[in-house]
């Protein structure tokens, strides 16, 4: 089952059942994104029930309408950094600490707005490093506190796709109070269509979406790397984010910046990648970050080439 | 003004106008707090007049209601670190640097929810640590990007008074990452009152509360610190934090532990503090963290004697 948030103007917009291809919708009686999680047990016979319908070939051309985040604001929103390829390639950049093994690394980031799949980003100054990084994410139901992993799996109710803007030049002087980040990580934005688990059929297993991310940036081809080789799987992250507090329903939980270890074939999803592996293979970073009016393009597809959450394709302003 | 969240049962309470004595109340029409501050040009002609008519001897006893948090949950909190005698005495514990000349020290934190001021705390473990920290904060209402802090002032429409809980034990190893807290720091707590700031009169000054904020650990006085001494005033933590994003209505931003540097006459807002200033003097921490059972109580009175915020009177347990 596939859901979307269509921008009517109010601030977290109205639910739909978007039919398997993205091309049809139905409206629901739910009223929003928000509202399903509170009430997953109620609200999902009732998406499912639209979402067959639509699978019958009913429902509107979704042509017409303008979509919102999924959220377009959430209660919570926290990142792990779940990708050890990517993880190692910042710490040498950044010179800190690999955590503790057997520790994912986490941040709870700004949660009261998310951006929409095509609205512009507006940012300050290109001086501050403009970089995406590629993900994806899982929201939650209520999970309480000491939750397990295994416990976990069962909370995990939709799947998404995020773009975690940040900026990083403002990076290091915030990782180094040990606070985390205000002024690196503006708003995120997220892909229109957030998903069951059951839409991925077999790409779903382990807590882990095994499907690559497709990042171009203007056009060209920047990293298409498979999400699945993450070293904790979501269900992982979702215990260590309730170790000692329970989660709201609509939680989000992102991956971190998907990264392989054979990143010099595949790419990216976020320029400090490439521009670390410039630094150890060249020994200074060739690749600049993102000017105004550059644009970015995220992409999940199913291995039948159905595109999963819609694309996320997004350009750079000036605020 | 001061304004309470009535308890009942709806996840954001019902809004209520309390006397400045806090022993009546009126309700009104505007539904929440959130609501109240995302319209506050609309909000605020209504809640004044209620506010007048509880001047004039009009209202309901408070004694029958059950107060939760005035937002029992916020789209965005985030805590600054805003004294300087406290923050110097963390970086000797923690052994982490001070943050640049001029830059305010800020986190992300936890605003899913709110404890109410008496509700019990439920935390996993003792050995993690657990502290208090007395703390006054700020609702804003809609803060653009890149507000300056002259600006600022005018988006600081309620003051508050929090217990920002913190679980020690676990703080060093998330420091060290970069990625700021997320086990060391659970729900926070809030006073019953957000009040505007003409209730203070003059104590409201230079964007600081000039009050003392009292702090008593199972009924023994701990700490009678001043809340006027911050490095930075609420209208530089509201700028800094509006750097490089928009604040939402209703963004809580925090004090950081209220410490003057006269720390050893007039005591600590937190444990931690005390511990630091046992280090230094006598080589090693005496005084050890809470343990399930125990209470803290905080409270603010303004010069002529009058509860400010109402009172937190809490009890930890074990989850």
């Amino acid at each position: 089952m596939k859901l979307a948030t269509v921008d009517d103007g109010t601030p977290d917009g109205a639910l739909a059942v978007i039919s398997a291809d993205g091309s049809r919708y139905l409206a629901t009686n739910v009223p929003t994104l928000q509202a399903a999680i509170e009430g997953w047990h109620k609200a999902e016979p009732t998406l499912t029930g639209l979402a067959a319908r639509l699978d019958a070939g009913e429902g509107e051309s979704t042509h017409s309408l303008v979509f919102a985040a999924p959220l377009p604001r959430a209660w919570q929103w926290l990142d792990g950094s779940a990708y050890r390829s990517h993880g190692a390639l910042m710490e040498t950049l950044f010179g800190t600490e690999p955590p503790p093994p057997g520790r994912p690394l986490m941040y709870q980031g700004l949660s009261h707005q998310f951006l929409s799949a095509t609205s512009d980003v507006p940012l300050p100054r290109e001086e501050d490093g403009i970089d995406f990084e590629g993900e994806f994410g899982i929201i939650t139901d209520f999970v309480p506190m000491g939750v397990t992993p295994e416990q976990a799996l069962g909370h995990i109710k939709l799947l998404v796709q995020i773009n975690d803007w940040s900026l990083r030049a403002l990076a290091p002087v915030e990782m180094k109070t040990g606070f985390g980040w205000i002024h690196a990580k503006p708003a995120c934005s997220l892909a229109p269509f957030a998903v069951t688990p059951d839409e991925l059929g077999d790409a779903w297993r382990d807590g882990r979406v095994h499907l690559p991310l497709t990042v171009d940036w203007n056009g060209v081809r920047f990293g298409n790397a498979e999400g699945g080789p993450m070293e904790f799987g979501f269900h992982e992250l979702v215990a260590h984010a309730a170790s000692t507090r329970s989660l709201c329903a609509g939680t989000i939980i992102g991956s971190g910046t998907v990264s392989n270890s054979n990143f010099r074939e595949i790419g990216s999803a976020c320029i400090a990648e490439r521009r670390g592996i410039e630094m150890l293979d060249e020994g200074k970073a060739r690749t600049g970050f993102m000017r105004f009016g550059d644009r970015v393009r995220m992409e999940c597809r199913l291995r039948d080439g159905r595109v999963l959450f819609g694309a996320i394709d997004q350009k750079v302003v000036k605020a």
